[in-house]
């Protein structure tokens, strides 16, 4: 909002036009056939049957596991089928955290059962679970200010909310609880943390997902009460009288396994043009089946690389990666970089944001390819895609290759109801809407057609921040 | 349907006018003060409070269970407190079932657990669970058409999928899958039985609910999937390969336990006007917190019932109960109908159809009081209800006393989302749209205000069929 506030204070200075009176930028030219080759993708079935497969066959596949294994398997044999080329498994060896038991129960005053779930790295209580009064922070910021030691031998309960946003930047801001709140909780001498879910629906799927402790300090206990629980949790609190809360999580690290990414190619005419590098990740939580986390995404670029390869010949070669494992920290990605360090790419992006549609895109470009961005503006526009006025380069996954200095085009999903559903038990097939799902092929497609041809060079690029 | 086809026909056969030109209803004289008191019940806060404090201070009450017995004390407490008259608990004892571990997961060829839970008077599986192959039927009535013997050693998996109706009738055709159905597949020799949730949902919460053996007939493990999870198990029967399933469901009797109805009143004027029965059930399902199902129709009856209070002097005495035990067969209702069966009754109505408005009104009021219900007509109209072309006369609860002859007042609330919910861990207060609760509260309040004060005399009435 600064960039465009800016724009505008200049222009009335200056006493250049007002907003509604705005010159017509420069035309600008795309080849008929990105079109055509967009609106094609618009039929697509190939997205939603990897979805369908991938929940259906294999379901949960969280990282480290068996069914996760399973899905690399089941990952090679499809890309081979559409006729990938170059479709193998590069592997790596990553630590594995298991949820075990998970109960809550409220012991005092008012007894009644609460629905939780661990949060990924947490520590454990002992097996016939702890007792504790509740010390309750309505923000993450009063758990900042707690005092030294007064946690010790309390359970805190951080209920701060999360509200939905189109870009998803609540998670950020909110998801601090989550991702900081059980180290900060640690260093405080809580025996035990719980948070309400990071989640913007209110139900009694609790949201999981992974956090961290600091070198040193021993895991605490730590899980993410449901919407619907936390809120009445909060409710108790606030009555006023002493909350007791009886809790057993028994979690555990089961030491290193090996995982792998999925790699699959479409071979592009210019092995110097650097490689258009697109993709998803294979692994979800444990919950549900990982439907919107992330089958989605690895669907979504899948299939648009398939309309590129039908199209026949393009300069630049498509790397489609089914990243291994993204949800405990982007272990995946960070292997694909190590891996591929040598390797020129051309720009980075990924598909992690559910299945609802694309609304806008952002790049880090540099100007001398600012042309191709103008291109991308112009065919993606008729899937009433807007060209953002920010910065691109997010992504776990694609985040080291970025970091190295490649070019990044984000296509942004619509996040408003991601965070309903997001790490839950309720991310299954159910969610997908085929035809949202089909817009996302078309915008990726539309992406791939105009970058992987261009004839700029493009990069290297200065990261985002 | 066939009512209002037969009189459109009548009217034209005898050249009567078409719909369009109807002649106008004699006009009607309601009491300004009904009015009045409606309006002011739409300011109410009486009901959410009951419904908060339920939720919040006992939560789940199954049948038999110590909150329960919790949940009439707070009951008696909360009625005195609110002034009621003679307010008191009756006793009666009722068989106790009891969920317990309930697990379910695809062993072939797609391995991936599921959420399910037991139905209630289910029988349990051996501790360690029963694995056996699924025989799917994709209706109730094919489950009907299997043969005799046809399923020994096997899981019936019955998917029959309901629709939402606002006057939730599909809960008759569709229920019946859950009532009947384990019956007709233990008698068909079936080792167990997975039905789709009776639910309007595509989410992982499953819809519990009662069903019932014959006698003679020994229960078998009984479970509802939830609807996302039974897609996704009939999904992967449709591959085409044999599915099986591990199934481990370990619920029991638990023998007999005391319950009781919670009973307050209003005292009217005229003791031989007969009493005016109002109220909803204290019960709840375990999974949630029973918001919908049913404390919002005990908060909305008690409301309605303390306005007439303040508003003073009425003829009829107005009699509040908390039924007991609704969920497994309506035991509170029945013994309320044995204790009170050589007292008069005017009027019963319950509101158990969770907290949407109400839309429309049905009675089965004799001739003698046909004034009555065209008062009623009048007296809710102004909150957007409309006079039913059907007969009054549902409720469970209500159902052993109108089966005596009592005349019914039904006021029908909107289930087009009861059914999203119904039974699941979802029924918590987070459904609860205050605005709809307070339009329910107006809709019983006039109700009252009406039928309490009728000069008329009411009944008998043919019981509905």
């Amino acid at each position: 909002m600064k960039r465009i506030a800016l724009a505008l204070a200049t222009t009335t200075l200056l006493g250049g036009p007002a907003l509604g009176q705005r010159t017509a930028p420069a035309p600008v030219k795309v080849d008929p056939a990105v079109g055509k080759l967009r609106d094609k993708a618009l039929d697509d079935h190939i997205a939603y049957d990897i979805v369908e497969g991938l929940t259906t066959e294999i379901g949960p596949r969280p990282e480290g596991s068996d069914p996760q294994a399973r899905a690399r398997a089941w990952g090679v044999a499809r890309l081979k089928a559409l006729g990938f080329r170059n479709v193998r498994v590069e592997t790596y060896t990553l630590p594995v955290w298991e949820r075990g038991v998970e109960l809550a129960e409220v012991v005092s005053p008012f007894p009644q059962k609460l629905r939780l779930a661990a949060l990924g790295n947490a520590g454990a209580t002992p097996p016939a679970g702890l007792t504790a009064p509740v010390v309750f922070f309505e923000t993450f910021n009063d758990l900042l200010n707690a005092a030294p030691g007064s946690l010790a031998g309390k359970i805190a309960f951080v209920s701060n909310s999360m509200q939905p946003t189109q870009d998803g930047s609540s998670y950020g801001s909110q998801g601090i609880a989550r991702f900081a709140g059980p180290n900060v909780a640690a260093t405080k001498g809580a025996a035990a943390i719980v948070i309400r879910s990071i989640g913007t629906d209110h139900g009694r799927g609790p949201h999981t997902g992974s956090t961290n402790f600091a070198p040193g300090v021993t895991p605490i206990p730590a899980a993410a009460l449901s919407v619907a629980d936390a809120e009445n949790l909060e409710r108790m609190v606030k009555r006023g009288k002493p909350v007791t809360l009886h809790l057993t999580l028994t979690p555990r690290q089961i030491g290193t396994r090996e995982s792998g990414n999925v790699i699959a190619e479409v071979p592009g005419t210019d092995p110097n043009a650097g490689i258009v590098l697109i993709g998803g990740h294979l692994d979800s939580w444990d919950l549900g089946t990982g439907a919107i986390d992330d089958a989605s995404g690895i669907g979504i670029t899948t299939a648009a690389a398939k309309y590129l390869m039908e199209a026949g010949r393009h300069r630049r070669t498509i790397r489609v990666v089914w990243f291994g494992d993204e949800e405990m920290g982007g272990i995946g990605g960070a292997a694909y970089a190590r891996a591929h360090a040598n390797e020129r790419h051309a720009t980075a992006g990924e598909s992690d944001f559910g299945a609802d549609r694309v609304w806008r895109f952002e790049t880090n470009l540099p100007d001398s390819a600012r042309a191709v961005a103008d291109r991308l503006a112009v065919a993606l526009a008729p899937l009433g895609i807007v060209r953002g006025t920010g910065v691109g380069g997010d992504g776990t996954d694609v985040g080291p290759v970025l970091r190295t200095g490649v070019a990044a085009i984000d296509l942004n999903q619509d996040g408003t109801r991601y965070f309903d559903y997001h790490h839950t038990p309720e991310d299954t097939l159910a969610l997908i809407d085929p035809v949202q799902l089909r817009q996302n092929v078309a915008a990726w497609t539309a992406m791939l057609a105009v970058v992987a041809d261009a004839p700029e060079e493009i990069g290297p690029v200065t990261p985002k921040g």
